[in-house]
């Protein structure tokens, strides 16, 4: 019989599918994607687009335009928003109100080399990557109008990847995305009831648990949440309380390269390349929740579709169990 | 420059991206699904599982099992919900809470041939599935510990369909989804401040307006609502203020089945065949709601992909402009 599980967070219920089921192993693809881009724009030698800032081995560059730039901020061709000087409040027409799509968005490229994504970098370059997130996020910190930075990736078509060689997206908002409110009121209301941290109990409670878990270093623990919306959901935390995203340091960073790093190859490897999204929650630029909220990473593979059930009811049906995923990932050891 | 709308009932933010924005045609697809499954479950004379009924060209039959079916109501082989005698409450696992996954799970197999989706049935036929939809709605609201039963299509790949011979799913459920609680709270609130229905509002605004309608009859309105979260969605309303699907009249069944086959009939020959999922958004079987809802069916073209930013934020990049969805299904006249 299935079951339905309650994200202790948000309240969205997932259904776990068990009389349809699928083995972790059954998701593994049959071939890697062997698509070539010519003429990719993000290549060395190739850039169309000047860049916003370069990062080298060394970090951020003084040079903008840095021929040994290892990690590249340019300007999304095609911006979902775009900064003005002057910005409207909102507008109204009859019962609908809109607002004009002022913002951010920012393309970084990850990587010199067209084929290798996070999870097949080292270490290194990592870290550089993550500096370059905590630069670019720091910088839009300073424009009032913004209210939170989505930092997120696309990797694979089915995960709405658009261009193949590996890069984030940055997405300066004037709102702060309904997802992440609810979080926020989540975190609330459970710190309300209990006066801790609901995030800082899961891990407590993972920890103890372990079935779920998929890796932990010093600093981060990595694991598949109860109410696993898709196959192969890992959720990457900070295990010490920690609000801001942008309040990392230095061995964090390390850490936080070293648990995402691990996680995406064996994601890579174990599953034959599946297509993932993942993005960082935070709290939002203007902090109105007195350090309450803890910070984090999903990775939310793309392994199934949904369908009309899903977009219907906002309950996910999910036919893979979590703690058979985590111990899955955990046990898999690439080469 | 892009636009974010706001949903007038969830407060959900869409982004209108004009800067990526494509022409309505630049969705037709350049050929028809021509796959065929051999062995159809759903094919007559392939029947592989006992109906729970069937519906002939008179409506219900007294037969459940009716070789003359024109609607034929399956269980669900790999059913996501099953029904059980006992019934347990929540159960708690540390800081984690689950339900067993009791509820109903039916297939409505909803014609004979294979190839004809209901945007190509005849009007007598969809009136057929209406009925079909219907009896099944009623009949599950006799089981009390069902609170809301949803019914769905999926059509395409794409859409999350599994098997190709047109069907439609029902799901009976333990609980009130998210997706309806956040349309009833809005609803609730909408009324406490202008003591009207937000649906009846935007139905006279549209109307007003013209520039969403898709099409009308006497006793619906088919419009692209402002906020539209994908190319060419599309909402089929009763005119007058009518909180239960299930008190249609029959009158009110043949302006819908007029409705729904008009507006899939113009996606399917407008747009190629596009996959689209649809569902019924109504009050609850146990209504607490005093008659404020306005049931309605929402239809979802499947012509984008969701990426990190919609997983992450909760909010939708639409690269079309709902007034020109629109406009071309308003417009199109399929011969």
């Amino acid at each position: 019989m299935s079951e339905l599980r309650r994200d202790p967070v948000t309240n969205r219920w997932v259904v776990i599918a068990t009389e349809r089921a699928k083995r972790p192993v059954d998701f593994k693809r049959s071939f890697r994607s062997t698509a070539k881009e010519s003429d990719c724009p993000f290549c060395p030698e190739q850039e169309k687009e000047p860049p916003l800032a370069s990062f080298t081995e060394k970090g951020k560059s003084k040079a903008v335009d840095d021929p040994n730039w290892v990690v590249r901020v340019v300007p999304n061709l095609y911006p979902a928003l775009t900064l003005k000087e002057k910005i409207s409040g909102l507008n109204q027409a009859g019962p609908y109100t809109s607002l004009s799509g002022v913002g951010v968005h920012e393309v970084l490229v990850t990587n010199r080399d067209h084929e290798k994504e996070l999870g097949l970098l080292s270490q290194q370059e990592v870290c550089l990557v993550i500096e370059a997130y905590l630069d670019r996020y720091l910088t839009h910190k300073r424009n009032s109008f913004l209210e939170y930075m989505l930092i997120m990736v696309n990797h694979g078509r089915e995960a709405g990847m658009s261009k193949e060689h590996p890069h984030a997206q940055l997405f300066g908002l004037p709102l702060v995305p309904s997802n992440v409110v609810e979080e926020l009121i989540g975190v609330r209301k459970y710190h309300q009831k209990t006066k801790s941290c609901v995030y800082c109990d899961l891990i407590r409670y993972e920890k103890e648990q372990k079935e779920r878990i998929i890796y932990e270093n010093e600093r981060f623990l990595v694991f598949a949440p109860y109410a696993s919306r898709a196959p192969f959901e890992s959720w990457i935390l900070p295990k010490r309380h920690q609000p801001f995203f942008e309040s990392l340091d230095q061995s964090e960073q390390n850490d936080l390269a070293d648990a995402l790093k691990t996680v995406l190859f064996k994601l890579d490897e174990g599953l034959n390349d599946p297509p993932f999204n993942f993005y960082i929650h935070t709290t939002p630029y203007k902090d109105h929740y007195n350090g309450l909220f803890h910070w984090h990473l999903e990775i939310y593979p793309r392994l199934a579709t949904f369908g009309g059930f899903e977009l219907g009811s906002g309950v996910i049906i999910n036919t893979t169990l979590p703690e058979s995923c985590a111990e899955f990932l955990r046990n898999f050891f690439p080469k």
